[in-house]
């Protein structure tokens, strides 16, 4: 009965056009199906788009791009939907366009390391493909086993191990793109790391879908180390803690990884899937990771624990082999969503702040936790200053989604007000717009929405996103005469 | 009589605008006082500037920009002069804002691991300062110890080391900018490594001069390696060395420095100030740094010559003390100046191509000395797949210049052809925005001259650079109605 009735929603003209490049069986019009699309990792914004295109090639990209330029209807581009600041959640009507049925390995070069993929390949898949021949992709989102490297590409993805091994910014050599126009251009070349002109490699990626379509990514992969060590750290104080993460980059080593976690992160991750048997009275542990030649990470994690232990360390323990390893990254992979085991909401958040100020930003997290009444677990890439204060609430008690979401911006004002910024990795998309004027004057913000407009000149591509919008909290004034082409 | 002469010349309405702004003392306007600004380290093409004006802080730049704007002056800034590519050369006529007395150390902060320096600050001045503490910088340029930090980001810098450790881009954490428009601009934050929004950091740096005036840079500062060892490897085949090369970076180890010269580039070395006796019948060497934690370098860099020798090296040997080290790259950084040892005049070219196609390129261009009769040496850094062919000529013999700048022109031809760059680190200027066709389509290039307009709108900051111009080589065209702003 409801299959029928559903069957009788009829496609629209835009979605016959769109049939029209890409088949039938590629668009989906049905509101039933269109419902999956409303948002991305972050929920606390929806609307409906108004149809779902699946491309199979670039020339679809461009095909459907300028037949929407003509219509002049706005569109989204949209890999796995893992995003967590809703860069793919469309405001209403926008047209998807999906890039998961991109998804081929295209080229493998080990010679030169480079692995050409495109948009819908799936992050993980390509470190599985090439660990058999000694060599992986080094940005480790933690959603890997399900986001694209197109999705990376436009949120500049990081990952566990950025702190050594930078983010994906850092890995990609070259783009294949299709502009708001419909032109295809590439960017960026094989075996050269820096082009001559502008950089714009750097200024797509990370640019969270607003400035072009990447259709082909040429990315950079490495060879295994030799070998790897895990450690654990034990706190009582949360400040001893973040005391030993500087001391431990003092030193001069550069760990692979360098993760905290605080009492309520850890009680949330104990309560998952995978628990480890932290103890349930720690403040905080460090979880530490250092990799390279064989030859002196022993005497690399020893002299981490040491730092460690100068700093009124509990316990330290390293891994005894593979298993157990894992077992401790499959525990912090969890963070975000073992919070599901101890509240019936959340809210991830995702500020950036210089290492030395962890003590006190801590402290303010603590009185936005009292002054809300919500709890607020951290779980921190240490190393890099990048944390993420991961707000408990229950939406079904009125005014605590807005308290949370409150809550949220005033932890992302408390990272810009030491010098810090408003994401690490997570991307601005729909949902920090208006926190762009934390960190930016309105002369830095022009510059930067000049070149939207540059490339986007009519913004149709993902409308809405990255900037605070004149009518949505701060206007974004520009004598449009000054600034001619 | 020469000095009464020039005294007589009085400075114009412009250079008396400026000694408004700046201070009589900081404006040069006498024609002999101008002469020394008509190039800078590429000399094949001279323009003389209109004035030279010392800005002295970040407001000077800003009201010097919006004075020069209302005249509608052309204007350049200018470091130290090093730069390869005339990106610093007036076409005639422009005002140079040359910024070498804004050379403080503004800020250290060692446990942050960041710097301060205003953009006249000299590269190795920073090393210098803070190696007593056990730290460096890492970019290191052959001219390190003339070129300045502000020509660095210019030019996006690389230098030995950069295989390992990156180019300029990788060590900017932030900039202070006076925009064309005169606006003063902060990029990047301290502490932080990615900033959300577009990477204007990335865009800045290496812009050469089009966007902005860089009056503040916040530089990354590395703790020193606890270890280096410095080989080298000669070898009777070039092809050989350049196996080697793809050999050794197959291991997995990725030196900090993997420099290769062949027999003309040794002839000049060895002839120069700083000759360290290397075989005078070998066809190439490699010049192998590792560095970092005591432990394993020694491993390291025997398997790297371990390779060499399954190569058919000649002889391998490493430093044994850092005297010699110091001696063998002190001969090295002698390159280029050492050709004057062994030839009138030589013309730098900087190609990047991937390191599997040395042999092949090296072939195309001994094929290209043949067919212009010119010789040419080879300085590589290998491992980026980075060389600098060296063309030599007399420019008192008849169209010798002429064919020696054809010669470069068809060395970055071949580069191109086999999906490489026509620049690797010394950057386009005024000496190669032509060859910008062999890698860029018309698409390509819009996408950046576009950028180029929303800085930089009336094109008064360094016209005429990085970009073919209308009327100069080939026209970039561009309909202006579609691209609105």
């Amino acid at each position: 009965m409801f299959r029928k009735k559903r069957a009788k929603q009829k496609p629209d003209a835009t979605a016959k056009q769109l049939m029209g490049i890409v088949g039938e069986e590629n668009v989906l019009y049905l509101k039933g199906d269109l419902l999956s699309y409303e948002c991305d990792g972050y929920t606390l914004e929806r609307g409906i788009p108004r149809a779902v295109v699946f491309v199979r090639n670039t020339q679809h990209v461009s095909d459907v791009v300028k037949q929407l330029n003509e219509l002049e209807i706005p569109y989204i581009a949209r890999g796995a939907g893992t995003g967590l600041s809703g860069g793919a959640t469309p405001r209403g009507g926008e047209v998807i366009i999906s890039l998961v049925r991109m998804k081929r390995l295209l080229d493998l070069d080990l010679e030169n390391r480079q692995a050409v993929v495109e948009p819908g390949y799936i992050n993980l898949k390509l470190t599985q493909s090439i660990s058999d021949k000694g060599y992986y992709y080094a940005p480790d989102p933690s959603s890997q086993y399900a986001c694209t490297i197109g999705g990376n590409v436009a949120e500049n993805s990081g990952g566990a191990h950025c702190l050594k091994y930078g983010v994906t910014t850092n890995h990609i050599l070259g783009l294949e793109v299709v502009l708001p126009s419909g032109e295809i251009i590439e960017i960026g070349n094989s075996g050269v790391p820096d082009q001559p002109g502008y950089d714009l490699l750097g200024i797509l990626t990370g640019s969270e879908g607003t400035l072009g379509i990447v259709t082909k990514i040429t990315v950079n992969i490495l060879k295994n180390p030799e070998g790897k060590k895990t450690g654990l750290a034990y706190f009582d104080d949360i400040d001893d803690a973040s005391q030993a993460v500087s001391d431990i980059i003092a030193t001069g080593i550069i760990p692979a990884a360098l993760e905290m976690m605080d009492e309520i992160a850890i009680e949330g991750v104990e309560a998952s899937a995978y628990p480890v048997g932290h103890p349930s009275d720690i403040a905080a542990f460090l979880l530490i990771e250092v990799d390279g030649i064989q030859e002196g990470i022993d005497d690399q994690i020893e002299d981490i624990l040491t730092v460690c232990k100068s700093n009124h360390v509990r316990d330290v323990k390293v891994a005894k082999d593979e298993a157990e390893r894992s077992m401790w990254w499959a525990n912090r992979k969890m963070g975000f969503g073992a919070m599901g085991a101890i509240s019936p909401d959340y809210l991830v958040q995702d500020g950036v702040i210089p290492r030395t100020r962890l003590p006190e930003v801590l402290a303010h997290i603590s009185a936005i936790s009292r002054k809300y009444e919500l709890r607020i677990a951290n779980i921190f890439h240490a190393g890099d200053g990048n944390l993420h204060p991961l707000i408990l609430f229950d939406a079904s008690v009125p005014g605590e989604s807005d308290r949370a979401s409150k809550a949220g911006s005033e932890c992302l004002q408390v990272c810009a007000d030491v010098g810090g910024s408003i994401t690490g990795e997570h991307g601005v998309g729909i949902e920090k717009s208006a926190e762009m004027r934390f960190i930016f004057t309105d002369e830095e913000m022009a510059a930067q929405t000049d070149i939207r407009h540059v490339f986007n000149p009519d913004d149709l591509l993902n409308p809405g996103k990255l900037f605070p919008e004149p009518g949505r909290c701060v206007e974004v004034k520009r004598d449009e005469k000054k600034v001619s082409v």
